[in-house]
């Protein structure tokens, strides 16, 4: 039996909802400090044990998790960084880490999205501004809040090596937080960046009054279309069908609480996209990664058509009725080797 | 160019509401023929062109559907069987069949279930009572009120041959009806024989009151679990995560009017299985089906945590707490590698 050794030591980048809720994971099994930008974040952690601003005040976090304000003393003692800033903040935090930070230490991204201008997954950029350093993301679906409140969920943790990724899971873990492993880290990123906008087309569904089966084959086919791009790319079809890919979509287009879904829905009502956007206070990502998407299918010779009717709507003035007409004209041919709707 | 060929007469047997509904989109494109047991209902079908009985008075079925109830016409004039009857039928009208049916005919099944007491796909019984006849599946997820209702929905048509599936494939089609492709036929037929435990084990959630995470994460694993079998069987991967894997999956485990879920939730709520079945009009395959799977998971040497604790509540009197606890207790491993829940 190999002697007992010095637990690592968490580091969170970040103090959103989903940051914060990681690192109070994180903090029951491990000495976890989490670095917010707010002073008075870091203090409502520190003093009150909850993060108010993002979590409510009903949220009671471990009193193990300690939050700081000081970039340097949170870069300087991790073993793990865990990266919760958003994609556009994403390089800049890790600009500023790569000058204090250890060697080794792995960098977990929570980011679904990706890099705009260079369509980047967030470990391609730890890849370029942290090379050497092993560079995953944790995702599943996981609405902050439900997790937070104690509601069960699983995630799956991405790593290139499989022993780290085993090693790594146990901080993530706990009775009701199910962490699982994979080594296609591509697929997850992949997967956690595309489903948003076909969360936006299941949104325009909701506003034609499709029925569950109609929302079933919109989900199904979208499964397959994030496949073909994911494995194109080179994830894996498996990842798909698992917790980041199919679980994290049918939350995505189905909950009320998804901002994706609301976007599509607003489209239906015949909303313009800037008003849509406008009248969020948080960003809906299957916006930009629409276009984006196209990009891909053009980069890959894919034919992608929900996300193409998805862009059609959201830059290009379709409506959401002719959408839906332009996937129904397509034929189906075979559900695996087929490239149509 | 080929010349013009005599249009295939296709004959659906069975009077149910899904077997009359596919008689409707096969009769919008080609002769078709209805086979029901009640006189009352062929009545019905070509003369008030509605089946009542089934599919209330407010759908309007095709004028050009014809029905009968005289086996024999049926049986000499296909040209496509179209199987409508369920599962404790199904061989018995077969065996019917046998005597008077045309060589090399295909049969295509519409049920989601396997035979008692034997475990096989319809299919096979198919190659047992019928040798020569092409034999295949047509599966999704298809409430039939409402594809009835014009809702769109898809399904796939597995047959052994893809130039088969093809051909047949455009008898299954309409504007709203979107009939995919596939080879898979094990495959297409466990995934609808399969899913149903799963709806019980996502209706005991709803009865726990579990969050989206959670039942997304439910649906992920059960898809993973049914895919494993599934593979194990012969079936691929792919078909799991398509609209009759998948695509049904979502539909049986969250609609309202889903019997398995109905099922599971009545669990939850304490209620003995008995009463539970006793108290419904029609079957919930996935009683029976759990048993079923616990056989295969053995025969496979497969661990099936989800159908495990699903066939502990159904069978041998657990409760539903201790189902999803049983499952919770499982440390994650592997999302696709790993043995467990």
């Amino acid at each position: 039996m190999a002697p007992a050794q010095r637990e690592p030591k968490v580091v969170v980048l970040g103090g959103g909802s989903w940051g914060t809720t990681v690192a109070s994971i994180c903090a029951r099994r491990s000495p976890t400090l989490q670095w917010v930008r707010s002073e008075d974040t870091a203090a409502d952690i520190n003093d009150n044990h909850r993060n108010s601003q993002y979590l409510g005040n009903d949220v009671a976090l471990p009193d193990s998790l300690r939050a700081t304000n000081d970039f340097s003393e949170a870069a300087n003692c991790a073993d793990v960084i865990v990266m919760g800033v958003p994609s556009h903040g994403f390089r800049g935090v890790l600009t500023e880490l790569a000058k204090e930070l250890r060697p080794w230490v792995p960098v977990v991204s929570l980011v679904k999205g990706l890099e705009q201008g260079t369509n980047y997954r967030m470990s391609q950029i730890v890849d370029e501004v942290l090379p050497g350093h092993p560079a995953g993301i944790l995702a599943g679906p996981n609405i902050a809040r439900e997790v937070a409140d104690g509601y069960a969920a699983a995630a799956v943790l991405a790593m290139p090596d499989q022993h780290l990724a085993a090693n790594l899971g146990d901080l993530f873990r706990t009775k009701r937080f199910r962490t699982y492993t994979t080594d296609d880290v591509v697929g997850v990123e992949m997967a956690g960046a595309l489903k948003n906008v076909y969360a936006i087309a299941v949104g325009m569904g909701y506003s034609l009054g499709i029925g569950e089966n109609t929302r079933a084959m919109v989900m199904a086919r979208a499964l397959r279309e994030m496949s073909k791009l994911g494995e194109a790319m080179g994830g894996h079809r498996d990842t798909f069908a698992g917790v980041a890919g199919m679980g994290d979509l049918i939350v995505t287009c189905t909950s009320q609480r998804s901002r994706n879904r609301h976007v599509g829905e607003q489209l239906g009502a015949g909303k313009p996209i800037d008003e849509i956007i406008a009248s969020m206070n948080q960003v809906a990502e299957g916006v930009k990664a629409a276009s984006v998407i196209m990009e891909f299918a053009k980069t890959y010779n894919l034919n992608m058509p929900i996300a193409r009717e998805v862009d059609s709507v959201v830059n290009h003035g379709a409506t959401v009725e002719q959408a839906y007409q332009g996937l129904m004209a397509e034929k189906p041919g075979h559900e695996v080797h087929g490239s149509g709707f």
